[in-house]
């Protein structure tokens, strides 16, 4: 008996069929005594099918205006997943309401396409759950202090539900997904990797930013600032299986350091192709040159990842950075033009096959060697490393694309992440 | 330059390649220096698309809840057509902003599917307008007292634009449509129909209820409430065609009897086969037998609409109505099981193979003969009149729908409505 928060989505919508198939699972739990709120993801594909309709009439400047209409259009996706979703949780016998962004309200920014919440009002939704009611909140949308619609960005709609969860201190907030649950690594890559029972909110913080799309960062960043049992499973078990089976499974993210935490140096490998690395080569070494060249980077708008500046030699230095992969022309194209010239840098080079591949873990925290570990590892398989970046419970290393597989596996082995669940986790 | 509402309906809205074209056209009207509010359908085929979604998941009980969550989900799409809208005004470097029912606020009352405007807040429309921008309204939706989202049924979109229109005290709103005008009659049946320039609201009135599908009734009695000038045209007209040409096209539903409005007896016919006619046979003639038919066929929901009853004889009258042909089996049953016993009358018997034509025109109230003139023209076709109502401008009969094409025929002949528009109306 307590308040749960479900989320599913898009594929877990992407039918009547699935939808009263959500509907049964979610009266399951209602008829169990718990009070439910659920927060639906749009149909699986209707938010792109929108948005390539704005696309084929977009302006030539992409404006706040733009940005304002996109969010009015992207959100109508989520307003009918819910209603449907209610009137399935009807044709159960329950009864069951949705509500909008606007309508709870969950107050947001007005960042439109990548809307903050700031705000969720509780009062509605609790009246509505005292009442016996299933309440349904939209995902992925807000409403800004003018009253105009937001959406909090692709996969805002983990973002709304662990957002809900945390406004009415839900007991757990349950994540139903197409996998079930989070990965030591890519089983595609390592047919090996193994489902974590549990893993600590900073390691999936890492995951997640690492490129294990399982979870948005946003969410699982929520999660941890407001303390919310968040549980990632699979909306794909039967809608009927035993609840207390159910309510286990999955990976749980946890808060409390337990006595558990301690079983693994590192819990999973993440990995990356999305990045292009770009050198500034012979750069005069004196003081700001970090901010001459990432300063003209960051304004026009690219993000940035690792960044590494060289020992100095001779009174130069070499600067390299990685990009997102889709940045790398504009980025080499802006420091040849303008920034090249003004450093007195002797060449800008680049490198967009490659990729970068992370070991993360808690227990780096207190284990020395586990990057020099890793490091040997990669040495072994005669992978030339390029580039180094590390955090208290990651470290990543940039390599050639073309290792990328061969170095997750050889790192997930040398991790001993290959064995079975059981003798790993509790 | 003046304040304009259009009003586009789901097939001028109904690709991308429309929608921009519908924005030309209003950037065109903005750039002539008029206020533009438009008002948009859902694009053609999502209303259904959305219901039909809906039918797949809904309830056996269909309540009240049931009614919210219908409308919650039905108005996504003139939500997401509006938000098109703003788009593609934009990209033709239209300060364009579009507003959900909600945010306007269009207030209604509760009644979900089928909800009544009951007032307009014009105060963030007008200041948009003054700032320059072009205003897109949802059509077809509004809110409730308690904040739920409402839709106004189906053709609302056309009341939700003459409703506007009178809020903002416009001084014409245009109903873009896929015809060109309201004619004298269906041009299917009649090729000799012809567009009418000019036509009263109170003929409109009548031509929209009898199943001159043009426009939703609701927004004609709106429009006569508040004298809001409608003007019906056609949204396939190049974009670009001369403004002022545009403006005086179609067909204007006017409310001043001006003097040109002498210059027909009757301005079209029209007809509807979607009856059915009912008559309860030897009932006894005493006070309260209508009463006792059509309030138990009112208690069922059923809508009846020309009603007759006979002459008594020998203390027995006959009681003939008709309702809806969907509603004509419901209706046989009722009788026959509840009712004819207990009035004690003869027989209950129904014919559906009916169809009602009707004259309208707003000079039948100053020419007397006119109702006789049409009786003697069915005559000498050889149809047989089975029932007869009568009102202030309009005569129906009822008779065999076979004779349906041939009595539309011979009366749009009989009044003159073949000949060009010229030597009818200015």
């Amino acid at each position: 008996m307590a308040l749960i928060v479900h989320k599913y989505g898009g594929t877990s919508m992407g039918s009547t069929e699935r939808i009263r198939n959500v509907a049964r699972r979610v009266a399951k739990w209602h008829k169990a005594g718990h009070q439910m709120v659920v927060v639906p993801s749009a149909m699986s594909g209707e938010t792109n099918r929108l948005l390539a309709l704005a696309k084929e009439l977009q302006p030539a400047q992409l404006g706040k205006a733009y940005g304002r209409e996109l969010d009015m259009l992207a959100a109508t996706g989520e307003q009918a997943s819910s209603a449907l979703l209610a009137i399935a949780l009807q044709a159960e016998g329950i009864d069951a309401v949705s509500y909008a962004g606007w309508q709870v309200p969950i107050k947001t920014n007005d960042a439109y396409t990548k809307a903050r919440i700031e705000s969720i009002d509780d009062v509605r939704v609790r009246a509505d759950l005292a009442a016996g009611k299933v309440v349904i909140v939209t995902g992925f949308q807000g409403v800004d202090p003018d009253g105009n619609i937001t959406t909090l960005g692709r996969g805002g709609s983990d973002t709304s539900a662990v957002a809900v969860a945390a406004a009415m201190k839900a007991a757990e907030c349950l994540i139903y997904t197409d996998v079930d649950g989070v990965y030591t690594t890519d089983p595609r890559v390592v047919p090996e990797a193994r489902r974590l029972e549990r893993v600590s909110f900073e390691e999936m913080l890492e995951m997640a930013s690492m490129g294990s799309k399982v979870l948005q960062i946003r969410s699982v960043e929520f999660a941890g600032k407001y303390k919310v049992p968040l549980r990632v499973l699979s909306s794909f078990t039967p809608w009927d299986i035993d609840l207390n089976e159910e309510a286990s499974s999955g990976t749980l993210i946890t808060f409390e350091e337990d006595e558990d935490m301690e079983r693994a140096v590192v819990s999973g490998i993440a990995f990356n192709r999305d990045e292009a690395k770009v050198s500034v080569l012979g750069v005069p070494d004196k003081p700001g040159i970090a901010y001459q060249i990432l300063g003209a980077v960051a304004e026009a708008n690219v993000e940035v990842d690792v960044i590494i500046q060289n020992l100095s030699k001779d009174g130069k230095t070499d600067f390299s950075f990685t990009v997102h992969r889709n940045d790398f022309q504009k980025t080499l194209d802006l420091l040849k033009g303008k920034v090249l010239p003004a450093l007195g840098a002797a060449d800008v080079v680049g490198d967009n096959r490659i990729c970068k591949v992370s070991i993360v873990g808690i227990g780096m925290r207190s284990h020395v060697g586990v990057a020099s570990r890793m490091f040997k590892c990669l040495s072994d398989e005669g992978i030339n490393i390029q580039m180094i970046s590390t955090s208290e419970i990651k470290t990543s290393v940039v390599i050639d694309e073309k290792y990328m597989e061969l170095a997750v596996r050889a790192l997930h082995r040398e991790f001993d992440l290959d064995q079975t669940a059981d003798t790993i986790s509790k």
